[in-house]
């Protein structure tokens, strides 16, 4: 095994600064970084060329993962071994493998929107696993990027980024300080997915390049604010008793409808 | 407050079933039982007309939801109050609201296959969160009922009936003990979803009265089985990287397309 720099004190600095950005989307705010946890999504993050600031892992992904660890350190600009038991203080997962990438945002965010694209927008999405959800449908119907408001739940959360199944990773996610200003300022065509009858069905919309589809709150839905801006209400005709659909079921049918 | 009969034992046998059937698919089926837990289901339930087997509540929620649990009791078989200690050790949740309703599956349960439905069926789907979407996406869009295999996740687990938000109270379930067989012999059109860029695009497919749209396990997708007794393979277009969608989110594209 190579020699690594070893941490071996759960008072260490670093290891108190991984908790923090495992657990809070203000504390990777304020350092600027954010954490990949487990090989997969590490593996995903390097073939993205992604490059790490900080490699953390045990002697025991080492015995396991000798190979990818090694690629990954090349890749990083630090790599820090630990025991087992400061790996489980660290780890957002129920059965850790002794993998973590830190990762600057610098490296992954993107805030041009692409005046030709067509983008979804979350405004207030609360549930990490409905946002990471909506990623992994975007990137798969060619939707060209998500833009979130910044009061809504990090896509770069924990959890987020594995029900993203690491596309926030490769796909721009834009984050919007003021959202219905930042979108009206845009000149893309506005969007807003109500629930309301009134409201035209999306399956009559000729969607074109250079549009916004609008998701909002699930709760609560779009707030008046950017329904006000929006070009169009529009809406996904429902039947039955239902009071709504799931909010990354109502994206990701939206999505389908605007980019086929 | 009425009388009740009251529990305090946690070895009394009622108490040691409720937690057999909350944690586990066999016992549910052994006892044609299965849970409700929590004040809004219950509701959805009552509203619906489904008799409660029994109704189990403590005194904590009596005080806070006494005309409700009135209601339900009138409509109950059997009605037993619990303390909140006893309570605690049989709930399936992090913040129990001291209401859990019984109900037998004869209550709900339909197998009948309408000739002229528009169906969706899942096969060996193993997550509950995705099938409790399936199940509110399909009832949203007027899906006649949907079809599970019984290797499948139980619709009538706790996460997957509050995933499908009562929805699963409301719509028929259709469990199949032998999927593909059962699906032949029933006369529908079957449709396969596949991740096959040779499959037909399902935007061109004109459905009609009468079929299934089938959906496959997570990972493995449908067996060949299936595959041999459908009418036609379909797919979902994808682009960019993602492997595939979310069988929850490719189930609710394809009924957008099968009800639209």
């Amino acid at each position: 095994m190579k020699n690594f720099k070893c941490i071996e004190s759960k008072d260490n600095s670093l290891i108190k600064l991984i908790s923090l950005l495992q657990a809070s989307a203000k504390a990777r705010k304020e350092n600027g970084l954010f954490v990949l946890e487990g090989l997969r999504i590490c593996k995903d993050a390097y073939e993205n060329g992604i490059q790490f600031d900080k490699l953390i892992f045990t002697k025991t992904a080492y015995d396991k993962f000798a190979q990818e660890i090694l690629k990954f350190a090349d890749n990083s600009l630090e790599n820090i071994q630990i025991t087992d038991a400061l790996f489980n203080k660290i780890s957002d997962t129920k059965s850790p493998q002794g993998i973590i990438a830190l990762v600057s945002f610098a490296k992954v965010k993107n805030s041009k929107l692409d005046k030709n694209g067509r983008y979804i927008a979350l405004e207030n999405v609360q549930d990490p696993s409905n946002l990471g959800a909506v990623c992994r449908t975007a990137e798969a119907l060619g939707v060209s990027g998500v833009i979130v408001s910044s009061n809504g739940c990090d896509p770069f959360s924990p959890k987020a980024l594995r029900a993203s199944m690491g596309t926030a990773l490769r796909l721009p996610i834009i984050e919007l300080e003021n959202f219905a200003e930042s979108l009206h300022a845009s000149g893309l065509k506005l969007y807003s997915c109500v629930v309301d009858a009134n409201a035209q069905s999306i399956d009559s919309i000729k969607f074109e390049d250079g549009c916004v589809l609008i998701i909002g709150n699930e709760a609560n839905g779009i707030t008046d604010e950017t329904k006000n801006i929006s070009n169009q209400l529009i809406t996904i005709p429902m039947k039955g008793n239902a009071e709504s659909l799931n909010a990354a079921v109502a994206a990701s049918i939206a999505m389908w409808e605007m980019m086929k």
